[in-house]
């Protein structure tokens, strides 16, 4: 006999319909596999009368999550409504009703991670949440469980799909960023509206809660320095090349030697000799590093339909198995073995710098000096001939340095007289 | 406060000597973590007088795993011993005792697996065993819980470090197949008796337990064809190189249309521009091909002290929450969803032939006859100059036939007179 679980799924979107569908299409593969067979109660969604892809007894939607938590025969709700004011109720609320909370939101726990799960503890309701971060990767567990006797050194990571697709497209085919983004959108990876792929907001939100299963604390947002490749454009990716680099928008999650933790989200140059520079197209990829497993790296699918639901599906079985086990963690576990986050102006890295100036004699030199007044190292320096009679691009690869340090200087060097735009900052890093 | 969980340790070799040692390092850390403060209570030795090189107080060592089972304060037990024997009495005997078993016997899983997972859900007492597969990457739960609501289609992995670090010296530097295993050695890559990492036994192992996450059931041994890296030679190297491949020891394991499931062990050419063909020195890597999550890629250090340990130690946090949850699977979940596996000679694959024969007009001529008699198409035909004066190789790459078929065709070729040694088969896959 399979035992019957009663599911409420909250959004029916791109991840929800594919929920569903893989719960009726897979249903005696999960059913032999996890001995449970589930059972969709209920569909909050916003409009009833929209045509979907998916088809659903019409007898399910509703277009209020109060409706769903009436149903005692729900057991376990899936939030993949998004955005973070509804679906924070919805989930308060599920939680302080005992139900088991299975959800995608990587906004909503990067910002009230800390509030969510000191309300799962209060309630002892476990939350799964394997679908916020890389799609159809198993990240979370592997952070959290599978390393759990790993001092975690650092993750970096290639977060953002949309984000990866252009600018591998921007390497392997030279066009704009734009044209690139036109491409992705038609393709179906960009959103309708793109912008937190693109200003990195998504990856930082993925970002947070890696840091979190990592060093047992929230990171609050505005200690993150977040970066997306709106800057990134066909020159830098060449200059990059020139020096050895592919540029890729990387998520750094770090612990210093005096257990401070930096995050940070910034378009990055990585040797194109390291696995993260061969990611290409929507893919995902995650390293790892652990004082025992060394190096490890999961890659994958990092969006779309199922592959996400793929991770929705996974933790449903594991959220049925843990309604009959109440002793299992919640889904995160604070501690303190790890200070507080590092300020970004604190966080050092090295850098790559283009700065458009004139083209005269005295320039390198007037830069070099900022630089040299900062203490700031220069690893190297390209200045190519000039495209157009008065202009011409300068690039500085630095040593390490604080990035306040860094800002300092690149304020100094925006004001200079021969200096004609903002200057474009990236990070380099060895992974 | 922090739970107190005794721990009795069967083994204390590189492996059994690095959990010890991570659980008093990591102390903090796991009890912060998970709750739970593990006290070995007792490890098993052969050898008493043994000096060892991570320190353990004597009083906790013991010849006898049946001393160890007498301490009803002995929760879990951790069997590192190896050997399917010892190892098998010992933890028949401690699921008869409701002790919950870790283990990393890949061995003693892939030839007992169905016998021990029975008595595991007799007695409802779970399994854990990431430790057995690819050291610290966490495949085992990333395969059976994360990827749960997928078929699996395809499983390809380079599961055996020592063979893949010479194969890949092999490729970089061109040494001999002995010189590289020498270096392998000195290294501590490969085993004192390095067979069953050499001739594929290692890797049919974890192939098998692979197999039985992804499609329920135990492949026999006998229904493994294995093939070991003995007869790569400097020379398939290059010639591989020549057709744009690199040769790995890959475990393919794959359900067919009619779900009759595929385990194979073999030399295999993959694309120089796959990422399996970038994995090298002593590191694994499991390609899994699931309908939702897509392609998804695991890398990291497949055996060692440290990467071992890793998955040990989450596994002994699991097995410690499963304490507390006794409706938790087993480990292991058999059904009939597929059917059985495919005998060696009904699994279809393309082909890497290489034949030393006389290098004389219509050698070539006459092995094509026999290819075409068997049905056998070739995909194209190397035949280099001759480095001496009387012998030359022939190197051919087949499209895809039955191994059955390819070996009777094999037979005739060797039968030959101008085929002057056994002609090397290896297997070509696109992954």
């Amino acid at each position: 006999m399979k035992e019957n679980i009663g599911i409420g799924l909250a959004g029916f979107g791109t991840v929800g319909a594919g929920v569903f569908d893989v719960l009726q299409h897979q249903r005696d593969l999960l059913a032999e596999r996890s001995g449970f067979q589930f059972e969709v109660r209920s569909i909050v969604v916003r409009d009833l009368k929209k045509v979907r892809d998916v088809a659903a007894p019409s007898e399910l939607f509703t277009t209020s999550w109060r409706n769903l938590l009436k149903d005692p025969e729900i057991k376990i709700v899936v939030e993949l409504l998004g955005g973070t004011t509804d679906a924070f109720e919805f989930i308060k609320a599920a939680i302080e009703s005992g139900r088991i909370v299975v959800t995608g939101n990587k906004a909503l726990l990067a910002e009230h991670g800390e509030e969510i799960f000191a309300l799962a503890k209060k309630h002892d309701v476990p939350i799964f949440y394997e679908a916020a971060v890389a799609g159809g990767i198993p990240i979370i567990q592997s952070v959290r469980d599978a390393f759990v006797g790993n001092r975690i050194e650092s993750i970096h990571g290639i977060l953002n799909g949309t984000s990866n697709y252009i600018l591998s497209h921007m390497q392997e085919a030279g066009p704009d960023y734009r044209a690139a983004l036109a491409e992705a959108t038609e393709l179906g990876y960009a959103e309708a509206d793109p912008t937190l792929d693109l200003n990195g907001g998504d990856v930082a939100h993925k970002a947070i809660i890696l840091a979190a299963l990592a060093y047992g604390f929230w990171v609050k947002p505005e200690a993150v320095r977040v970066h997306g490749i709106q800057e990134v454009t066909a020159t830098d990716v060449f200059f990059a090349r020139d020096f050895g680099y592919v540029i890729k928008l990387l998520a750094t999650i770090r612990a210093a030697a005096d257990h401070s933790i930096e995050v940070t989200v910034a378009p990055t140059l990585v040797s194109k000799n390291s696995v993260l520079a061969s990611v290409n197209g929507a893919f995902n990829a995650i390293a790892v590093k652990g004082d025992l497993v060394g190096e490890a790296l999961f890659y994958g699918k990092g969006a779309g339909r199922k592959p996400t639901a793929s991770s929705v599906v996974g933790d449903l079985v594991e959220a049925a198995f843990a309604l009959e086990s109440p002793a299992r963690h919640v889904g995160f576990s604070s501690h303190s073995l790890y200070g507080a986050s590092k300020a970004p102006q604190d966080v050092h890295a090295c850098y790559y710098l283009r700065v458009a100036v004139d083209d005269q004699p005295g320039v390198l030199a007037k830069i070099a000096t900022i630089f040299g007044e900062a203490g700031i190292g220069i690893a190297s320096v390209i200045q190519p001939k000039a495209k157009d009679k008065n202009k011409t691009d300068l690039v500085f690869m630095t040593h390490e340095a604080a990035y306040g340090k860094m800002s300092n200087a690149l304020e100094k060097i925006k004001n200079l007289s021969c200096v004609k735009s903002t200057p474009v900052l990236f990070n380099v890093e060895s992974v």
